[in-house]
């Protein structure tokens, strides 16, 4: 045994010594993960590169007009940057550019991907972020699950959470749809969205029901996230095809019929709860509008609402105002909208809100001050969820 | 809606827009991932690097001696290298060396985790690895659950891959406990050891029984692997604490009653195997030892055989030689004991044959050509899926 451990820590050693040299300089033999959050709050990232001409920082932690931040070289091979001020409790994500290239932090782990960007993260502990991270609560399984979707001829992968308690009961449970946007896919929710954190978190504060969420693929042009796709290894595009054409709403009971199937589901509009970010809430608004009497709750979290012009004779979605009518006048779901002040759909969400108030349809209106961006969704999911299935 | 795709549009082509110089020179406009492989299957790795002193590619596709190789500076900031000869078909792990500090490519998105490393990979598609890819078959589903280990005293994670068809069925299935190395969580099996795509591919051939799949975390000083244990965001070292004192041996049947409680798994000798690489083979010889009448099959996978002296008198590995004879004599599992000629613990293991042979333990021997490496844990899953719970 302790030949064994030689053997391995020697195989391990010549490893960690290749990155030794520069660990040193960057921890003065530490080894905590980058980046450093000081004790203010300020944050300070270091990275190695001495024949380098620019280095820069880039992240969401860095105010919008101040993007992407140059490094300031040390002279050592090193290069450094502290915030101005002290960075807000959130989860971020940040990436390097050296010499015009987008690098991930060799010293960090941690790393998220969005379609086919990789992203590292960092977390500053606070009242915001306390619902974000794994706590020692009870916790719900979350499986990679197959469906059939005949709609669209192929296996499709999504995501499922089980709240905690669900394998060894005979109880039935709500459902919330939950949809990610244009360049996310089945784990965006999981990953930037940290929907199993909150929902564990708040289901043990007693703040949320216990409930099911599906995190379907919303690209249909997709059977699954990189890695997990059958048509092979390729890198996928932000903008895939064929994401906002109908095709997605349209097989979208090809979800629901294989969950209701599968999982111990309530199958009425009461147990049944949909919601989206951008692209997803999109598709909520128009599958929740195309099946009037399906849903029970429906957010739409800073959603795109305009559809293109070349898609606007598809049934999907013509006639949106009389199905709106339909969905709203008898028994009309919780709808909720949130959007933030700053997002550039933000007119566009207003226009919706304009019409639903000419119309008297109910909704509940949600405003935060960020925009387009994870922070903001985080949010609304917390929001939300604490509100349905009641 | 032509609105929202300008405004997202906008925002992708400014991170895009980044890399497009180096880009521009690594693919000459093409968008493959990297690195490329040539119709001869010789592989070429090229990395932007303008002013970098060194850079060399690492990686279990080059021959073992010839690790890492220096890549060619060709002058316009680009750093060339393609393989001396054709690649054989395999999964295969690689990374930079950059003036001596690893560094992944950041032209790959595909990256798999080793604890607290960060690898690309890439895929060359032969024999070999036609069962490490996901294919259009019916496939299991992979869930993160969490189980209380009353002995540890603590949640902790695991994976179960359960097959095709367990949702909505009545069938009781076998269950194959599928145990890590050092340096190895709950997600290593499932990425480096492809087992949710060896059993999906093999249940669909007919050539494995359907069977679930229970991957545990072997280092019982961790709740979960990094990023999904409550402890926090730490950088975990590779040597675990309490990896072999018997705690998790010892911890075991909180895993076995929680698996037979709450999946619907055959609870008897026969429906039970334990198979583990490494020190998870060590975990497999000393668990099934101490529960003689627990498992039908058990796999040794490049097994340690030899125990620590300060754990010499623990009760876990105290008198193993009366607890074989209690597991060998009557009623004796499938024992399977597979390892590669240029393993480092190939004495190791010779040695526990030989007492094997002394004793006429029944065991099948499997030996394979390489060293301590996924490589043969994939080809030992292979084998061994195939031949338990006929």
């Amino acid at each position: 045994m302790k030949r064994f451990l030689h053997i391995i820590t020697a195989a391990v050693l010549l490893l960690v010594s290749i990155n030794l040299e520069a660990q040193k300089i960057l921890y003065r033999d530490k080894t905590d993960p980058m980046p450093v959050i000081n004790a203010d709050r300020t944050v300070t990232f270091r990275y190695y590169a001495p024949g380098a001409d620019t280095v820069y920082v880039n992240g969401d932690f860095l105010p919008s007009g101040k993007r992407p931040a140059l490094m300031a070289n040390n002279g050592n091979g090193l290069w450094e940057y502290t915030t101005a001020a002290p960075v807000k409790p959130e989860v971020y994500t940040y990436s390097y550019i050296v010499d015009n290239q987008k690098m991930l932090d060799p010293l960090n782990m941690f790393v998220w991907r969005n379609i086919s960007d990789l992203y590292n993260i960092f977390i500053i502990d606070g009242e915001r972020t306390k619902n974000y991270q794994v706590k020692d609560v009870p916790h719900g399984t979350v499986s990679a699950v197959w469906y059939q979707s005949p709609s669209l001829g192929m296996q499709r992968r999504m995501m499922v959470y089980t709240p905690a308690g669900y394998e060894n009961g005979r109880k039935k449970y709500p459902v919330l749809y939950l949809l990610h946007g244009m360049g996310g896919d089945e784990t965006a929710w999981l990953d930037f969205g940290r929907a199993a954190q909150i929902l564990d978190n708040l289901i043990a504060q007693g703040k949320a029901s216990p409930m099911i969420v599906v995190m379907p693929n919303g690209n249909p042009a997709e059977k699954a996230a990189p890695l997990e796709n059958p048509d092979g290894y390729n890198m996928p595009l932000f903008y895939l095809p064929k994401t906002m054409d109908g095709s997605f709403e349209k097989s979208f009971t090809d979800i629901t019929s294989f969950v209701e199937k599968n999982y111990r589901a309530i199958k009425k509009k009461r147990g049944r709860a949909i919601a989206g970010l951008s692209m997803g809430g999109f598709h909520s608004l128009y599958i929740s509008a195309n099946y009037p009497n399906m849903f029970g709750a429906v957010g739409l979290f800073s959603p795109a609402v305009s559809v293109q012009e070349e898609f606007k004779n598809n049934p999907i979605y013509r006639d949106i105002d009389l199905k709106w009518k339909a969905q709203m006048e008898k028994n009309p779901p919780f709808y909720w909208i949130g959007i933030g002040k700053a997002d550039p759909l933000y007119n566009e969400v207003t226009a919706l809100r304009t019409k639903f108030e000419f119309c008297k349809y109910p909704y509940t209106f949600f405003e935060s001050d960020g925009s387009h961006v994870w922070t903001e969704w985080r949010i609304y999911l917390e929001e939300f969820s604490q509100l349905i299935f009641k």
